[in-house]
């Protein structure tokens, strides 16, 4: 019997992960430990009166039947899968505290006009390099070839770890979403950043999600002894490397937009000895942005900046696409709903921009999208010591419980 | 019984190894691929006509007794322990060559007044951090503390692997050579480089041995998510780590030797995901030089650098010293006998500063030192590639037996 206060249950879902390395959770999507999770949110989903199904993709649906369930239904939820070494409230948040939310309603002896269904997306945190593959599947986004060549970092593909859960990967198109049968899709979500915190605001009303679109680099030279080559003799990858870092930071500060955030957050060099210059480096070099053409820009200056780079110091470039994606505005049907609930509740709200992505970003492309963001203390997230304290987390639960009520009459 | 050819006698040494990861050889100072190679070598030695011992530090001394015997003697020799996946002639080509050019002086008849010692010196190569623990212990420039201090990347100490070897770390001191003992010290080695190549000449004639000082550098900023912090709430240390690359080299470029290197060749970034900021990032860095006040100003002017661009980001900055060593100068009396060996043969001989340090470089500050260079193919070195072609070897071998018939007499 899981226990009644949310807080407890966040507590508990915690427990259910791998061996704690590093001293946060890993709970990654397709794995015994994920179908653990999906067993305890599906019994708190059972428990808040929730009618619970799986789709063929994993994700997780539960759902609190309307007065006309003919009616193009109301989706809240997020995800609870993890990264690895994660904190326990991204995305475990919006799953127990949509369910949380319709309880609050049952409480205020709410009556829904619309079916809501609280969701939990399975595999939005990219263990197999992108992320958001239930929500992809049910936009139609993702294809079956991609679960064959999507791999994570043992080499197991997408539709391995499916079957080795009892989920049919030829089935996939079985999770497709009738965007017709959807009326919105609202997730509520810890900000995974400072300016919630930093402006002294209780509350994220989104009004777009940014895109990440990320470039595998490698740039490769000489590995020659780093005493006996002079420097007029060498192809040093590294200080190539090094000059694309700081160009980045410079592109996006100089962005058009003035939202472009650019972060090189994996640089490998080998053959990575002291006394050896660097033969080879590979960068994993993510760039987002909500203005789509902004974010071109910034990504096709870098490019041209590599080629340059490459050029003048005699280096060998790859680059390869990881992930493309299109930012997504948020709809007025939802923000609005989420701003009126603030208001109501008088919290103290700020319009933004969510630099992470999220589910949200998938499902907007064909459905009314909005989010509502928590503070995270110092910005903290995918690490452990990610926290939110628990009364901005049910300042969330209510301003979500007042928006789904406004969007399900 | 070792074949009687130069060329079959490094192909058989190089046989010698632990497993061949990634193609190359990889044999350690104090394992026991190590001990096989001893006893080839001593083989080797004593077939040649040599009187064998290994003093407590592991160096190997092979002795042709001179007509007087009491005079201060001749040393030449390298070390034949090597880098991890390496080629077969850094260093042994120094060792076996030298029992070459012994071998050559016999079958010219020509009788040695001084006595001449080949030798091979202990862990020239950095397994524990440091290199040269052989020749610093006789230099007594390596103490009985640092055995213990000192660690390979399993945590081994110089001390344990000493013992597990047979050797005595205790009796550290008895390895100490007394200067006055020796005569002069001569070393023939692969270039490491690509100046010999790169300017048509056949050996280099050695004037000065830089020596490097390594620092390791941390920086410390905060890992946060890479979509969700804007560009200015920022402690990106991996951004800073980069301004540190491009400037070290700008500075090596602009040293006022004109002789000045400068590397990163370790950078390693934490956590290291596409989408987190780099909370931390660790450098190792190497600055060398022949002069000693350029390589200082390098140095300084990095360090400044480092403080800079640490508090101007709000990064911790972390900073200690791995290796700091004085170049060395060689000596007139070994020079001239190496350039005398050189005009005799007719070879094209290119005076030249070594960029990499030696064993020679540890012994200058006691005993008068020179060194020949041979031809590396591509500056290719600490690399499966390292190749030297045997007509270069065997010209490498005349000069240095030319060399040691001149500075015996």
């Amino acid at each position: 019997m899981a226990p009644a206060d949310l807080h407890d249950q966040i507590a508990e879902l915690a427990e259910i992960d791998s061996a704690h390395e590093g001293g946060g959770l890993t709970r990654e999507v397709y794995t015994a430990d994920y179908d653990r999770a999906v067993d305890y949110v599906s019994e708190l989903m059972r428990d808040a009166g929730l009618e619970v199904r799986l789709d063929s993709a994993g994700n997780l649906f539960g759902a609190w039947k309307g007065a006309e369930p003919d009616q193009p239904r109301v989706l809240t939820g997020s995800h609870f899968d993890t990264t690895l070494n994660a904190g326990r409230f991204d995305g475990v948040v919006g799953v127990l505290g949509g369910i949380e939310a319709i309880r609050e309603l049952k409480r205020r002896g709410y009556e829904a006009r619309r079916t809501i269904e609280v969701l939990g997306f399975a595999g939005e945190e990219p263990r197999f390099g992108a992320g958001c593959i239930g929500s992809r599947a049910m936009m139609g986004t993702i294809t079956r070839a991609d679960l064959d060549e999507m791999r994570d970092r043992a080499g197991v593909s997408v539709a391995e770890a499916m079957r080795e859960r009892g989920l049919d990967p030829d089935r996939l198109d079985a999770a497709l979403l009738d965007p017709d049968t959807a009326h919105a899709f609202v997730e509520l979500h810890i900000e995974q950043g400072a300016v919630l915190e930093s402006t002294g605001n209780e509350i994220g009303v989104v009004e777009q999600i940014a895109a990440p679109h990320d470039l595998r680099v490698t740039l490769r030279g000489a590995a020659m002894h780093a005493g006996a080559t002079p420097m007029r003799l060498r192809r040093d990858a590294l200080v190539g490397a090094a000059e694309i870092v700081t160009e980045l930071e410079r592109l996006a500060l100089a962005s058009s937009s003035g939202t472009a955030v650019g972060t090189v957050g994996v640089l490998r060099v080998s053959p990575s000895a002291v006394n050896v210059i660097p033969g080879e480096v590979q960068m994993d070099i993510d760039v987002r942005d909500s203005d789509l053409d902004s974010r071109n820009h910034v990504i096709d200056a870098l490019q041209a900046k590599l080629r340059e780079t490459a050029d003048r110091r005699g280096l060998e470039l790859g680059v390869s696409t990881i992930t493309r994606d299109e930012p997504a505005d948020c709809s007025p049907l939802v923000v609005e709903a989420v701003r009126a609930a603030c208001t109501e509740l008088e919290v103290r709200a700020l319009d933004m921009i969510s630099g992470a992505y999220h589910d949200a970003m998938v499902l907007g492309s064909k459905i009314p999208i909005g989010m509502i963001f928590v503070p995270s203390v110092n910005g903290l997230s995918h690490h452990p010591d990610e926290y939110t304290a628990p009364p901005d987390i049910d300042r969330g639960v209510q301003v979500l419980a007042g928006t789904l009520a406004r969007l399900a009459a």
